[in-house]
């Protein structure tokens, strides 16, 4: 984004803050957590976004740090497993095979290009462990806990190439607490198919961060979606009162 | 958004506009339109968004009036059918059961309230025409000709529920140039699944719109996810001169 | 199938009875109806498959008759109103863009070859009542009492085109009593999709029926795959029995 | 299928046989293979399939063994490998979590119940050598040479739940070759949802094979699901053939 094209953003932003629009209010139908039928989904809780030390840092860090997005997922995984909320993982992999793919999305490109959630082999973990591709160190007591389910890697942004709809279904879930990495693509892309498939959401604002570059801020973007598409949008505080609440 | 909620997000806007994170430019992978293979797709091309009697113009008038929207999917239709290019439309319709919804997330709730691409049922034309749900009187012509490709209705935002994907693959379709309405919605939804489903995109950001509430500018969030993801955008003239080339 | 094949074909199946082979008895997993949880489906309930007059008649008839399909769907109909089991019908039809496809499976070829399903337009119904792709008479007081659920038109076999899923979803079902026209393809083909999205799905096996031509018995596949996959596979007496002791 | 059942099937079959039903040819569309657009793809080439020591062998290996599906599946890879069509396996895995489902249909729960496939964790291959869920020794040096495509585990019988789908469509593939295990499951239930999704399909009727136990012969109905649906069926020889022959 250029500064005049910025300016006129700020402009818009702010006339429109101040003009109020308040005949145009969203309902905000909110979400009901039962035990049963209730989940939580975090997508993507892995180094390479994570992690100082991840190859997206450089894009991602400053939204990960102003949102406390690290500590947050860690209270929602905290939270479900003291209260009986299964915990599902939606994790992001590329193997040699998806370089040789014939053409690509914008991010997809510069993912691949940047080496990013890369494996050896989808039977190999050799080099695997602590890796940009492995979950963020805090966070595996409670994944591989022997409870926690990780579903097979989605492979551009939504669930739609993994199993993660069936294996909520074959629990007899039916509403989703969703939280994870990258705010306005996996995130976002879960919200959006998840609510395709039927299943109530609620999204956890600052359990989440995005990309801020030139071409645009990711996380603005996710949150404008985020509001008007799910059931409802929590902070990591209200999430978990909802979560305790049941 | 409220007054301060806005003065930071401008400032936010301004000071990434100053500091410009050259280093970040993302990959533009483009699209190279190819008869026989490139379709254009327009999303909800319909009056309850598009005509200033429809039911959402309070909140999307303004973006629809400052894109040309209107006049833009005029072009891309014209454009298509001067070159060839096969056009799909993808409506949104809501019959009565639809209104018998046990959930809904917060625009589907707003859509059915307000009665949004209401239609008596799927077997009956009564009233439909000039109805919300009916097509810009403008664009009939071009969806009318006996040609077009028009696909049941979306149920909520994406092609996952009607048989767009289908139809495009069983003329051998796998380029897509998107356009319609709105933008962070059902367009994006649309883009999103699309290349969930391995087709390149390329979205046309000025014959496409949306609502800018208090509670998010769905335009400007749509534009960044368009660049985010999508093979490449195009203004509506790139996007004539790329279907005119082939 | 010649001769031979008959012969041999027929050999096979008696010798196993004969040998028994009991020792691979199946698991028959059941499905418990519940009120409020589990819905009844019926696939295309059209005249060109149940009406002596539709076009497969000479080659699905028998079957139809032998089955005494016709009054067996009616008897769920009838049976599902009566005890507040809600009624998705996922309806068959192709319309003159439909003819446009550039590559067909054997069925597909032939039910566009014999103009089946044939409905002029999406948005008329000009020559629909009594066509072949109209409902079968006797099932219209069930089907337009203001409470069924007819989805869009399934294009292929199986619901992956329509809205059938997200419908079941968002009335909160996930059980599913599964019949109608014709066994080995749409209801057979809606049987594996439903599984696949996490249904549990019993199919009323004398309220289907399907083509026996030479190529092979589709009716006698199915049976064997219904055996194969659903969770349980009932009569109609057994279904109208687990619907009323609900 | 009890003795009377038996011999009133196997009337039937043989009067249809006699009776002649000539008019009702089913047409057969053919599918004609361009390097480039077409792949090989095979299901489950698994131990617990394909090897006597393998736990289906009871009820599968008579099928195996008359089909010669073991070789029939290696001259299908060699013959792919010699001539530059690419090959993409999709395999069946089940992980501990997958033993927590609430509800499966009955081969599910019979998987399950003996053990199929299963996998200590995704991210461990403890254990995975030589296992029921390992590759038949004699197709690896076709599936580990750095170009085949393995995708993700599907976990009912179809594609729907692994990224099959789009690893295709990112190599430009709109044509399958189809061949592996079992016939009436997975393999058919690939067969119809890349045909759902606008692939061509031919499936390679003698590198396949089947259940047979006393609720159905699986292998028998599969042969007619195939003819009725795909867009054609060919033998070993013609499929090797229609290879080499691109």
């Amino acid at each position: 984004m250029n500064i005049k094209t910025a300016i006129t953003a700020s402009l818009l932003i702010l006339s429109q803050a101040i003009s109020g629009m308040t005949h145009a209010a969203l309902p905000d139908p909110g979400l009901h957590v039962e035990k049963g039928r209730t989940a939580l989904v975090i997508t993507d809780p892995q180094n390479d976004f994570l992690s100082p030390k991840g190859v997206t840092w450089g894009v991602v860090g400053k939204s990960v740090t102003a949102n406390n997005t690290v500590e947050n997922i860690e209270t929602l995984l905290k939270s479900a497993k003291a209260n009986g909320i299964p915990v599902f993982i939606s994790p992001h992999y590329y193997f040699p095979h998806d370089h040789g793919w014939q053409f690509e999305g914008a991010l997809e490109k510069l993912m691949h290009n940047i080496g990013m959630f890369d494996r050896k082999d989808a039977l190999s973990v050799e080099g695997f462990e602590g890796s940009g591709a492995d979950w963020l160190e805090r966070y595996k007591p409670y994944i591989e806990d022997g409870k926690t389910v990780v579903t097979s890697p989605h492979k551009v942004y939504g669930p739609e190439t993994n199993d993660l709809v069936l294996q909520l279904r074959k629990r007899g879930i039916d509403k989703v607490i969703l939280a994870g990495m990258s705010a306005n693509l996996c995130t976002e892309s879960h919200m959006r198919e998840l609510i395709e498939q039927g299943f109530e959401v609620a999204v956890v604002e600052d359990a989440t961060a995005a990309a801020q570059v030139e071409e645009g801020d990711g996380y603005a973007a996710a949150l404008v979606n985020f509001r008007y598409i799910a059931n409802t949008v929590w902070t990591t505080k209200e999430a978990a009162q909802a979560i305790r609440g049941n």
